[in-house]
């Protein structure tokens, strides 16, 4: 029986390099792969961008009332050709209800799911389809990366313009929609609770 | 630095007996541990019990309005006895707020905290305690236990007498407080599926 | 498929105790086990001993020549009723043959084997079963205990009397044999090469 | 304290990617980090190569007789500018006595040592290198890949020109040697024991 897989991260932990070599290895075996992610990235509209350079296109998006399963049985075509994975970028922006859709992929449909995302926003809270992935997903998987002080981060605090900000809505993707420019940054808990002067959650 | 370590799993995957031996690892070494659990579970009262057949009393239990560190600085005496490490049990059942003292007693005060718990109810939704501890332990480490189908457990079915249940409170003691007894069944998503008639969540 | 798994860790990490309840968790399904272990470890004869207090016969005992694999169809008796899982302990002691035959159980008899052993020696060599398994087994996991400094351990120190000692066969069963009790200590690499004074392996 | 990391997996797992992100992650935070590979592999000369298409000169070669901790300082320069960590790729090609050093670059120099490598040759038995990183390193991380089958690849199957061949050196780097072109594919258990006729080592 397939699963569905949690590959969870604090921002710029190689999610999408992870997620886009996945995809190298079935190919290079011969076998097919889909690639989904939520509408809600205006990044690289329809693009999967990893920062090493690499972006490929997604087969499709989901917008917040699509349902994956649908999607997936659209885009694998009438060929009856099998789909051996599907990969799922940015997966924090996902409904609960979609993530239940691709824990059926796995274990009805038979098709290992894989799902990459943060785990936590600005204010330390598990995004949506995080929480969802990490109730419910067969495997949990961390990828790594580590705070400016050489610890492992676990949060993703926001500026603007250079100050850390505690305030806001859950999305504000970095570098978009602000007159000053918004960023993230990986932060280890003591980091991020000394700019945060405490406060967590 | 010391960290938050959250131990999850099914219902029956040695999460008791997990903790009664970390602990007796510390000891055995010299080290002194602190062990609590929520006050909701009223099983053993006091008590961690594993189902090997080992029991030990608590240091101090959790009432929902507790503050798990003021706690610990209590229990640990003015001695100033250095404390290795904090052993929490059902940890499902803490609040969000208790788990980000927790979160502080690793960060601010240096001494590790593992927890132990269940990861979701009977409807598959994460427990208070659980979905804090998914979205900012440190480390997320699972406890496997198998399904009757031999798979890998993720959900706990409710039954009252012999029949799965999928409406009910979240918390209800197995063995306790009904005519018909309550017990709990570890289960594979496709077993859970199968008895929920494909309801999830 | 089922699975060769190798759950290796220190001296004293709870290897024991985890692999009886392991055995406790497929039996509470109804489902069927058998234990095993080298005949070479004379601490607990025929048992399984955990330092947690309890104890449990192997089914069936390995001397150096013997074929798992043979033994396991013994065991299993002509009744043909399957058995869920095969547990050995203090699999560091099998050679490698045996460990190529748990893996052929695994593979191609479809039982999983959950073989709990120590990783390396009071010299920091790989035993021959541990460096067999950790070169061929399908998933590794670490049963983590501490070093007396708060580490975790990743070695085991051999003391005679008081004294740490780098002298000596490799196999020493711990309280037995010396006019001087020889007893062993997990240790973390910085306190092991303290000991040392530098030498490793 | 820091720590010596082995992460193993079968070949075409994403090892060189996983390198090149995690020394892209430790730069995007501003931290210094220097590679090195063993000069056997004569795949990229001094380069790191992923499949993907990414390319990075390493900082020193290792020989057969050279000492790590001495290049690395070599390679540190007089500055006495810090080194926050030392990525070692084809890690399977260092002999013991290195990474005996690594371990001391670890811990006694407190540079964490990520190494990167292949866990075993064509006929299953641990690479040089490998088998002391399995039975030393602090953390064992497993990087998944793909058997034709679907299931997770554990072996490396070598190839002379269509035919799988279960004799020869240890080391033939794929592509290179031979009249007929020399590769190799990633195999579980069950599709390896097929291709050899059952046998394992």
């Amino acid at each position: 029986m397939a699963k569905l897989y949690f590959r969870y991260g604090a921002m710029n932990s190689g999610k999408s390099t992870g997620l886009l070599q996945a995809a190298y290895n079935y190919e290079e075996r011969g076998q097919r792969v889909l690639l989904a992610k939520p509408r809600i990235d205006t990044k690289g509209a329809t693009q999967i961008e990893s920062r090493l350079g690499m972006t490929r296109e997604v087969d499709f998006l989901l917008g917040p009332d699509d349902d994956p399963r649908a999607l997936l049985a659209e885009a694998r075509g009438d060929t009856g050709a099998g789909v051996a994975c599907l990969l799922v970028d940015e997966a924090q922006f996902l409904t609960a209800e979609q993530v239940d859709q691709l824990f059926r992929v796995a274990v009805d449909d038979d098709i290992p799911v894989l799902a990459y995302g943060i785990r936590n926003d600005f204010l330390t809270h598990a995004f949506p389809g995080s929480a969802r992935l990490l109730a419910i997903a067969h495997t949990l998987e961390e990828l790594k990366t580590i705070c400016r002080c050489g610890r492992k981060a676990v949060f993703n605090g926001r500026r603007i313009g250079d100050d850390f900000v505690f305030d806001g809505e859950q999305v504000a993707i970095d570098g978009a929609g602000d007159e000053l420019v918004t960023t993230y940054e990986s932060l280890c808990g003591h980091c991020y609770l000394e700019e945060s002067g405490g406060r967590l959650g």
